[in-house]
C-alpha cells in the first residue's frame, strides 16, 4: 500500500472535494461529491453528534445512492450547508428520480466552533451560502489545514484543522479519507511534537518528528481549549461538549450500504488512534463510508478487511495532516503545531 | 492515575473473576460476577459476534441489573457455559426476582478458538461444565495468559490469552479491564516485540520493550494464524473467521445503563489501539461495561469522559499483558511473545 498522487481522499476515481470558509467568521464548510450518485453508510460512536440525512444511510433504508456529504462548523447551524449543497444539485439537474423531480440527498454532520475566538454575530445563519460555495467548488484539488470545515477547529493543545490522506492498495483499489479534526482530546503527546498518529506516518506527510519514546502515556490530559473556552463562555459552560471529529472515507471498491457501514466501523479505529482521548460524550465523533462503485472485488470478504484496516490507517494519517497544515490567524485562541 | 493494588479488574470494588480450562481441548471460559446485581451494556462493533443476552443490555431494555458476564472460547458452542453459570446462581438463589422465581442473567459473548491445535472431538459440548466451574471459581484473584477464555486464543502472529489492568482515578474511583485477546490482526510491529499498547503501559506491565520508533507501520500485514488454520481446516476454509477480541470494563461509579453504554463505546478505543488490524468483518469485537454502583458521581459529565478514557487505557494494557502472559503448551500452533 501506498499513497495516491495527491494523497487526498480525491485519489479515489470521481469523487471531488470543494472548500467555503470565512475568515471573520472563522469556521467553514467542505463537501464531498462525485462525478454521479454513489453508494454511502455512516457509523456514529460519539457522544454529542450533530447530523442531517443520516438515518437513510442505514442499511435497511431504502435509499440506495447519495448526492454530496456534507462537513461543516458553525455546531447545528451548519446543518444548513446541506441546504447549500441541495440548492447547487437542483440548478444542476441532479438528485433521486421520483417521477418528474429530483431530489438531492445530502447527509452531513456538524462540529462545533461556535467559541473559537471568530465573530458569530450574523444577522443571517451564513451556512447555506457557504454550503453552496463549497459545492461549486468541488474539484480533484483543495487545501488542507484552516480550510473549509477546518477553519474554526481547535484540538486540547493545538489548531485543528482539515485533512486528508490517501492509499493505493495492493489489489488495485484505492482508499481515502477527509475529516476536520476538532476533538476535545489531544493529537500529539504532552510537548506537543510528536503525533499519536506517527507509527502510520508516510514520509514526511505530517512533519517526520516520529513516534514518542515514552511509556505511560495518556494519563495526564491537558486541555488549553478547555481553559479558553471557559474564559470566553464563562463557568457556567460545560466545556466538554465544544468538541467533534467528523470524517469521510471513501473507495472506489464497489461496496453495499452494508459493506460500507463496516468501513465507517473499521474507520473509526483512525480516530481512536490519532486522538487520545477520543469518542467522548462530548465529541460527536462520526465517520461517513462512501462507494464509488467503480472497481469490482474479487474476494469481498477478505478484500473489505484490507480496505477497513486502510480507511484507519487513512483516517489517522489525515488527522495528524490536519493540525500539521493549520496556519495561525488573528484571535486565534489556540497556538499551531507548524510554528512551534 | 495509577493502577490499582492487584492490576487487574477485580480492584474494582466487589467484582469478582473466575476462569475454568481444559489444556487438552485448549479451550477455556471466564466469568466475571459481583458481590450483589450490577448495571451493564454492551458496544458489538465486530463484524462476527456470537453473543446471548446483549439485547437486554440496551439502555431502553427493562432488565435493570444483571448477575453475571461470560467470556468463552467454543464459537458458538462456548455460549453453553452461560448456562453453567445460570445453573450456579439458581443453585444459590441467585437472579432477577419475578414474584416467587429468580431468573439469572447471564449475558456473554464467545471467540473463535475451533482450529487451534486443541482436540475437539468431544461427545458432550464442555462449556456449560466450564461455566459452572469458572463460576464457582470466581474471586479477586485469577491469572492471566493462557487461562479461561484465554486459554486457546491466537493472534496474527502470537499466542494470545486473558488479559486484565485496572486505573484509580483522581476522583478515586477505579476502573478495570478483562479481555479475551483472539484477533485477526497483530498486538506487535513486525518483528514481535514491541506492542502497539506500548506508549501505554505502565511500569513493566508488559516487558518494558518500550515503543517502536519505526514510522509507515501497518502497510504490510503477515499472519502466521492464517497460514496455520489453512492447515488444518483446508483450503477452503475462510480463515478470516477464526478470530474475536471479546472484553469487559468495569467500575465502582455509578452508572446507567446508557452510561455504561457509552463507557463500552469508549473502551473499543483500547482495541483499535492495541490491535492492528481490528474490528474487521472475521472479529466478533465487543465491550460489555459493567457498574457496580457503590460510589457516586459528582460532574457525571465530566467524569463520565475520565471514566472511558481510562476504560480504553485499561483494555490496552489488557490486551498486551494477555499475550505477554501467555505461555507455551504442547500443540501450540503459535509462538508465544515470552519465550522470543
Amino acid at each position: 500500500m501506498h499513497p495516491g498522487p495527491r494523497n487526498l481522499i480525491t485519489d479515489v476515481p470521481g469523487i471531488l472535494v470543494g472548500n467555503a470558509q470565512d475568515a471573520v467568521l472563522k469556521s467553514g464548510t467542505t463537501v464531498l461529491t462525485a462525478n454521479k450518485p454513489f453508494t454511502a453508510s455512516v457509523h456514529v460512536m460519539g457522544g454529542a453528534p450533530g447530523t442531517r440525512e443520516t438515518d437513510l444511510l442505514a442499511p435497511d433504508k431504502s435509499a440506495a445512492k447519495i448526492d454530496a456529504l456534507v462537513l461543516s462548523g458553525g455546531s447545528a447551524f451548519g446543518l444548513d450547508a446541506c441546504s447549500g449543497v441541495m440548492d447547487g444539485l437542483h440548478d444542476a439537474g441532479r438528485g433521486f428520480p421520483v417521477g418528474p423531480v429530483r431530489v438531492p440527498l445530502v447527509p452531513g454532520a456538524i462540529l462545533f466552533d461556535l467559541l473559537n475566538g471568530g465573530d458569530k454575530g450574523w444577522a443571517k445563519n451564513p451556512y447555506r451560502a457557504l454550503g453552496r460555495v463549497a459545492f461549486e467548488a468541488a474539484g480533484p484539488d483543495f487545501a488542507l489545514g484552516t480550510e473549509g470545515a477546518g477553519t474554526g477547529a481547535t484540538t486540547a493543545m493545538l489548531k485543528g484543522g482539515l485533512g486528508s490522506a490517501s492509499l493505493v492498495l495492493e489489489n488495485g483499489a484505492t482508499v481515502g479519507a477527509l475529516v476536520a479534526a476538532n476533538p476535545l482530546g489531544a493529537v500529539t503527546t504532552p510537548g506537543e511534537r510528536h503525533f499519536w498518529a506517527a507509527p502510520f506516518e508516510i514520509g514526511d506527510e505530517f512533519g517526520a518528528i516520529g513516534p514518542d519514546g515514552a511509556a505511560g502515556l495518556g494519563r495526564n490530559l491537558q486541555s488549553r481549549k478547555i481553559a479558553a473556552i471557559q474564559k470566553l463562555g464563562g463557568a457556567s459552560l460545560p466545556p466538554e461538549r465544544a468538541n467533534t471529529t467528523i470524517a469521510i472515507v471513501a473507495t472506489d471498491a464497489a461496496l453495499s450500504k452494508a459493506q460500507c457501514q463496516r468501513i465507517a466501523i473499521a474507520g473509526h479505529d483512525g480516530i481512536g488512534r490519532a486522538i487520545v482521548p477520543a469518542h467522548t460524550p462530548g465529541d460527536g465523533d462520526l465517520v461517513f463510508a462512501a462507494s464509488s462503485g467503480s472497481r469490482q472485488l474479487d474476494t469481498p470478504e477478505q478484500e473489505l478487511a484490507q480496505i477497513g484496516h486502510a480507511a484507519s490507517l487513512c483516517l489517522t494519517r489525515a488527522i495528524a495532516r490536519a493540525i500539521y497544515h493549520a496556519r495561525p490567524e488573528p484571535g486565534d485562541l489556540l497556538p499551531c503545531w507548524r510554528p512551534r
